[in-house]
């Protein structure tokens, strides 16, 4: 319909979205052979690139040519299923083709008048996660909480804080600013977002404790409890807790519902962060990590960690989302309309940061039609007993041990050679391209974590894993003269 | 690969990726005919969706089915070439096939060590657009500057005023919180999210101060420099000025030269939001707009509104990206690795909110190759005629009259009849289906919004809109008596 010689529309559109679909399909199917880790050196990636942006168009097989050439030596490919580092950020074929059908229809849901299917979609996809998950109902939308999908998790916790800390202060701050001294908890070993979203709100570092954790690197109730009287009687103003349940290092598994009673105490708003490890509830064995979750005033899983859902896809819960919107909201003149002004209609604007938002339940809503419950618990069961089956090798290697419990699919383990030795195996194994992990602090030990979540990631690929850090670890100690 | 029975992949991804391509092509052909604004009552499209998620996974047709039987009815059709409301959010065919590549490779580009071709890639790109819109050399990654991507304005807006504030505390807020009263200042013009990042930020809504602003409705710069004065002596420190490049009510142009003198001269943060209008720059006949940009300490512009990439793509720039680092860094141990360590990279969850981050430059690149600044020059050309024959049009029709300058794409227009014939007027033309236009206030008027921004429009959607507009217009005014 358009100037069909300046833009990619029709047939030659249709030929170039086949040409990227084979693209993608030949990249899933060679993606096993290629060096997890890129190897290349700062700078190599723009130094193939020209110096000035073309001053005529050029063909898409060009552009898919120089993906190839220039844009794929330069990835770190964490689609393979080698790739164990981090926590995982999982894509699968429903997720990719949903956002590719959200990019197609190119909607902007600020508002729900500005696409009411972006918006209830998200809502319905939201309550169906409640009850996927047996997450306590006052997330439903059809009590006074709700759901909406943010970025990620440090946007997700913001927003918590920053509901937090309104409520604390009657709404006052948002408007005075911060003319009091609030306090916020978490545990040391919680997620650096935490004193992120501290700093950005206006409440400093300095007044963020961190809470002693237990040998299992849980948060210790009764720390939290001292700390949170103590700031009182010290005229601050306890505003917030962050729980985590699947910490970052380790998945250690904060007690929620000994920190819930606490918090109602208090007082205090109590946020939940279950971003890789809340996936796992899917199944009705691992619902106990949510246990007290129904004390929580927020809460935040991630499927674009684990539930085949590409990044982008936070899933954020309030109890109350008037508290989150009073918090948020400012209505300019350019955005009033009648179904807002009713009252019957969620806008989800006014539940995070930024003001437009992509139509990002479409590629939940691909996953769950495509896999089905059935499907997705099958998907972490599989993954949860790899990763037990690579615990119980370390278990019984006497050259290593497990720095941290596993109840998951993470397995953070440690070479009895010390740091060094678990340094220089890190990094060998690494530069071998045949598998990529990553490292953390627990007390003073160095530990290396093995992340079981890549969507292709099977058997044969944490056997292979096993084997490498076996034999690395054999040729790291031996250079060493042990 | 994989479980083939659970995974979508190989040829079954390749048909089911065909049948998403169809979809779109098919799509973007019947987009014209379909009307623009959803027109559903709340609630009708969650009742078309079951209750309770299917407990097996379903066949890639039924989800396709369902896309056009539940959620087309509740689409408000952004990509219309009839779409003339709000500011656009335009799609384009290489922008969705180069997110649709991004999907596939699922990097999540946090540091550069996760994938250095989603970070340099993204550093070329930007250094690329500060050439091709003439931006001042500040902003080259080459100098102490830069520039990311950002999902929107909002976010983008509030990294630099959190920047700003720490500069203004010597970075002391990070860590003891807000301790003294900083004010901010925009014109009264100024979108909402400069109001949304002074709350978020501890700041508060009370110490913002609105500017006001002359006849064409940009900011008056002395107005400016008293009120900073007037706040330094009352004992407050005067932190961050957001002008704004093309306001969304009317696409006002503040004096940046001015406004830029001032802040340096009171050492305070310049940002400059140029969302929409940015894009014009790259037209060296609307580079007038950036005039006195040098001045800037930050700056951004969103390619997703105006520059044919897909929602979300803000691009924002720091003169210090140091201070900008500086301002959100929280180094996690589980983070650490050793090209971060070198120096010699960007990591760019540094410099915003979110830590993940999708790897965005992609559709950017694919836009600038297939276009290439003679397509992009040529597309915002032929806009900027279609806004200026539709505002001709209104300054010869007695019943009209330009209710503010159109220096772009974007016209404000009334009727003389009154803010209730134009709220009719307004409505009766978005209930037909035929066109989608807003509204915003400019002094006590109700005033009528037409932005030509949608990738498809053309001279003949102008044309119908302005014949239904004087067609409707007479309908409303008899239909009072008139």
């Amino acid at each position: 319909m358009a100037d069909a010689n300046l833009h990619l529309t029709g047939d030659r559109f249709r030929k170039a979205g086949y040409a990227a679909v084979d693209w993608i399909v030949q990249y899933l199917e060679e993606l096993e052979e290629l060096p997890v880790l890129s190897h290349v050196e700062p700078g190599d990636i723009r130094a193939r690139l020209p110096a000035e942006a073309p001053r005529s168009g050029e063909p898409f097989d060009h552009v898919l040519r120089d993906l190839d050439d220039i844009v794929l030596p330069g990835i770190t490919h964490w689609q393979s299923p080698n790739f164990f580092a981090y926590f995982p950020a999982n894509a699968s074929g429903p997720a990719i083709l949903g956002d590719l059908i959200a990019s197609g229809l190119g909607v902007q849901g600020m508002l729900w008048t500005t696409s009411p299917a972006c918006t209830e979609l998200e809502t319905h996809v939201l309550d169906w996660l409640v009850q996927m998950l047996a997450l306590p109902a006052q997330f439903r939308s059809n009590t006074r909480g709700g759901g909406v999908i943010q970025d990620t998790a440090s946007s997700a916790t913001l927003c918590a804080l920053l509901a937090a800390r309104e409520r604390a202060s009657d709404f006052a701050t948002a408007h005075e600013g911060v003319t009091q001294r609030f306090t916020a908890y978490a545990s040391s070993q919680a997620h650096s977002l935490v004193e992120k979203a501290v700093r950005i709100a206006g409440i400093g570092s300095d007044n963020l404790r961190f809470v002693e954790v237990d040998t299992q690197y849980a948060m210790v109730p009764a720390a939290l409890d001292q700390m949170i009287s103590a700031d009182r009687e010290a005229g601050a103003i306890p505003c917030f807790v962050c729980a985590t349940t699947g910490t970052t290092s380790s998945t250690a598994i904060d007690p929620l519902r000994s920190i819930g009673e606490i918090c109602r105490r208090h007082g205090v708003w109590l946020h939940v962060d279950a971003a890789l490890a809340g996936n796992a509830a899917i199944c009705p064995e691992y619902r106990w990590i949510h246990d007290g979750l129904e004390l929580a005033d927020s809460y935040c899983f991630n499927p674009h960690k684990w539930l085949l859902t590409n990044f982008d896809c936070d899933c954020f819960y309030v109890a109350d989302r008037a508290t989150l919107i009073r918090a948020l909201s400012v209505l300019p003149e350019y955005l009033r309309n009648q179904p807002s002004e009713s009252g019957a209609v969620f806008d989800y604007r006014d539940w995070h940061i930024p003001l437009g938002r992509r139509f990002r339940a479409l590629k939940l809503w691909f996953v769950i039609r495509h896999y089905g419950i059935d499907g997705l618990q099958r998907h972490i069961r599989s993954h949860v007993a790899l990763a037990r089956d690579f615990a119980s090798w370390i278990e019984q290697d006497p050259r290593f041990e497990l720095a941290a419990p596993a109840p998951l699919n993470l397995v953070c383990f440690r070479h009895l050679g010390g740091n060094s030795v678990n340094e220089r195996l890190m990094n060998r194994l690494n530069a071998t391209g045949k598998l990529y992990l990553t490292h953390t602090k627990l007390g003073d030990h160095m530990v290396l974590r093995l992340a079981v979540g890549g969507t292709y990631t099977q058997a044969q690929h944490v056997a292979r894993a096993q084997e490498m850090i076996s034999r690395v670890a054999d040729e790291v100690t031996a250079e060493r003269g042990n």
